[in-house]
């Protein structure tokens, strides 16, 4: 993309609004506008990391063998009244009446919805296991909605529900939903935490939080500090493996890791003091095993191997999507702004021209934007009649991890600027040296990329 | 996709609410499910379809040099007392108030909104032209919702929005969509002619409503055969160049074609009598001009090369994403199902085992599914017990286009047979040579896939 043609209002003041960092820099960025409290509009550099995670969302889920489905944002009253919760649940529902005096509410989640879908078309066990998903808007009333995209109104949410027909298959489920989710972050560049909590509305007796740690975050939260030493990386699970799913389970949630509302002084103070930690986290998911809870009392039973009805055993598993942004930049940021993780950033590469309409600086950038669209990458070139400070610090503000600087200088001796955005550190190369530099640091995250020929209309496809 | 192992609940008897034939597939096909009148879930093979073709007007919008971003279903009732449309929309528009007494409603398009991030944002001509756009759930409270997503309250749809300093270069806009509008619906195996129309509650004097023809549609259409004769095919258009733009429109505008709204008998009358034509209709889109209808009121304006403030020249252009399904399926199909184009098919080719559980059959079809899978393709393999004859009707329910059925007795000779679901033509083939045969089909579909090696998580991305 080039800058001159695209629409990134980025902002030279901080917003008053504004208290937490992530709320300032996605408006500073112009990444998001407030349409109203709690509401946004989604600018383009916004949307297209929303996009990003989605992605992520989608891939993940659907290599753990969940099946992405998508239910509509309004949803009946009586589907709600069915489960007893229309009217436990408070003020932060959002009712709505439609012309014909019909009650309907926009969504909050999707557990009523799911199991009338699931009872009237699955009757066997045969059909189980089942797991479908969807990604759709959802709306929580919140008396005052604050933190930007954290604590929004409308907010974008992954929801999934397993089907089973007992506790064992459903506990499978909840833990290859917790080893789906902790690569999900991980890809993200988020090192977030499952920790034991409250079931809260949805109800149940297992459930695990995943917390990212930050300042800035809204749940007070204990651990042992062995737990941020765990990654999954790159390791191959078998889903359909009951063992491998439980072993990973086990290893991330074995050490003492709670919010404040499972915490337990007696046990935390086991844990020798010197790694014992107290903090804030940011919520960012949570799953849900909660067995018959929705099934019971609507009728959601399949017939056995025996022959008889049985309730089926489920769960639920939601991860913030939207919030999830604020959640990286609280994590991921500097005094000049964003940084984002590879796994997410909006465009790969920003390409700045120190002297625009230098007949050998415009070429040269126009031959780094080719060459880098060519492999399947997207360069975000600063075209704009500019002085280079300005451009620096629009680069900066909207956190591209890379930055290819061209300057006539730089381009009698045969090199352009290399620069990281996390580091600072700059390295001098010949363009075709940077360009294969992008791409090799791009290359486990685009396992798809092509590395040696241009392929038509594949800037496209980083849409789908 | 393993059959075995996706949610996929057809039906065997056609449902009594359904009175057209896209509805009536589509809730056999296990598409959809309503969940309240004109509301909708997208089951695993509905949504499949509909984010297919979310990627198809992504794809031809960033072409056309659109930019994507997303605004909120739900807004502020005060924007739209600004432009004066609260009052006069009608009890279509679905009104809502917040726990705190606030009006919002339900977005049924964005003018207003967009109108706002505009003014609030753009302050110099220099920043034109600028065209935003999004894809996005919308709500109609339709009295009498029918038809199945034909004619549903809770929608999905594409809006645009051009931003312009002359209504010279607006003009150009509406001509640039009017192309890309054409190339989408190519994409997705439809013919949809471009026919002048009323504005409506949008307003303007500029408009074209794209429609498909269809024994079902809403519409009364009139024509000259002659315009059905008109294809943009694979002709390469600089979407920059107001020449090319505008030569497109001309060719396919200038040949009468128009709905009932603007139907003009005399000027018909002219057409030679054998050309002449009435039929009905399907609306999936429609472009408008609207000059500074919104701009002005809204204050949406920018200061020009003399200084001064002019409010910009706007317009706003929309495809029916949901309905479009409907639309596609009832120009396509026969009595036993549904026959997907090529470029928007959920699944690019079935695998029909005929004897499971035959250790040669079994694992030929596995070597089918690793071998379409590998260059890209998504194939859905029938692996029930189930007799043939179920799983035939299956597929051609559900619509694939091309089969590849596998048998003990075919094996024995080395081959398997294709088959189009369109033409219920077979031809055998060895294994090798139906993949290459289904991979030489799709290609001008997926420039990206790869011919030769198999790319590691590649089906991922078809969710991308």
């Amino acid at each position: 993309m080039r800058l001159s043609r695209y629409f990134l209002p980025v902002l030279k003041e901080n917003p008053a609004e504004a208290q937490i960092v992530s709320h300032r820099l996605m408006l500073r960025a112009g990444m998001i506008k407030q349409a109203q409290a709690g509401i946004y509009s989604w600018l383009p550099l916004g949307f297209k990391v929303l996009r990003k995670l989605e992605n992520i969302v989608h891939e993940e889920q659907i290599r753990a063998g969940h099946i992405p489905m998508l239910m509509p944002t309004l949803q009946s009253a009586d589907l709600w009244r069915e489960s007893g919760r229309y009217d436990d649940y408070g003020q932060e529902m959002l009712r709505i009446t439609d012309r014909h005096g019909r009650d309907m509410l926009f969504g909050p989640t999707n557990e009523e919805l799911i199991t009338d879908i699931f009872r009237g078309h699955v009757s066997s066990y045969k059909d189980l296991p089942l797991t479908l998903y969807h990604i759709q808007w959802k709306f929580r009333d919140e008396i005052r909605p604050r933190f930007g995209v954290m604590r929004g109104r409308e907010f974008l949410m992954k929801d999934g529900y397993n089907f089973d027909l007992t506790k064992e298959d459903a506990l499978h489920a909840y833990n290859r939903h917790l080893v789906s989710y902790i690569r999900t972050y991980e890809r993200m560049g988020l090192q977030a935490i499952p920790m034991r909590a409250d079931s809260g509305p949805i109800g149940g007796d297992d459930t695990h939080e995943f917390l990212v740690l930050a300042e800035t975050g809204e749940s007070e939260v204990f651990y042992d500090s062995k737990v941020t030493d765990i990654r999954l990386g790159e390791r191959e699970i078998d889903y359909d493996s009951v063992d491998q799913c439980r072993a990973v389970m086990e290893e991330f949630t074995s050490l003492y890791a709670r919010t404040d509302e499972t915490h337990d002084e007696a046990v935390f103070n086991q844990i020798p003091e010197e790694r014992r930690r107290s903090a804030r986290g940011i919520e960012v998911g949570q799953i849900f095993y909660f067995g018959t809870k929705y099934s019971e009392p609507m009728g959601a039973t399949v017939q056995g191997p025996d022959g008889k009805p049985v309730p089926v055993h489920m769960g639920s598993h939601g991860i913030g999507v939207s919030r999830l942004i604020g959640a990286i930049i609280e994590a991921s940021h500097d005094d000049k702004g964003i940084i984002w993780p590879e796994g997410v950033t909006p465009f790969h590469c920003g390409i700045v021209n120190l002297k625009q309409g230098d007949g050998e600086a415009d070429a040269a950038c126009d031959q780094l934007y080719a060459a880098l669209s060519a492999i399947g990458l997207e360069p975000l070139y600063d075209d704009r009649n500019e002085r280079a400070g300005g451009k620096f610090a629009t680069m900066d503000l909207i956190g591209l991890p890379w930055r290819i600087t061209v300057g006539p200088r730089g381009l009698k001796n045969g090199v352009v600027e290399l620069t990281s955005r996390k580091t600072g550190e700059s390295v001098e190369l010949s363009p075709e040296e940077a360009v294969k530099k992008v791409a090799d640091i791009y290359a486990p995250h685009h396992p798809h990329l092509s590395r040696e020929e241009p392929m038509a209309g594949r800037s496209f496809h980083t849409w789908l």
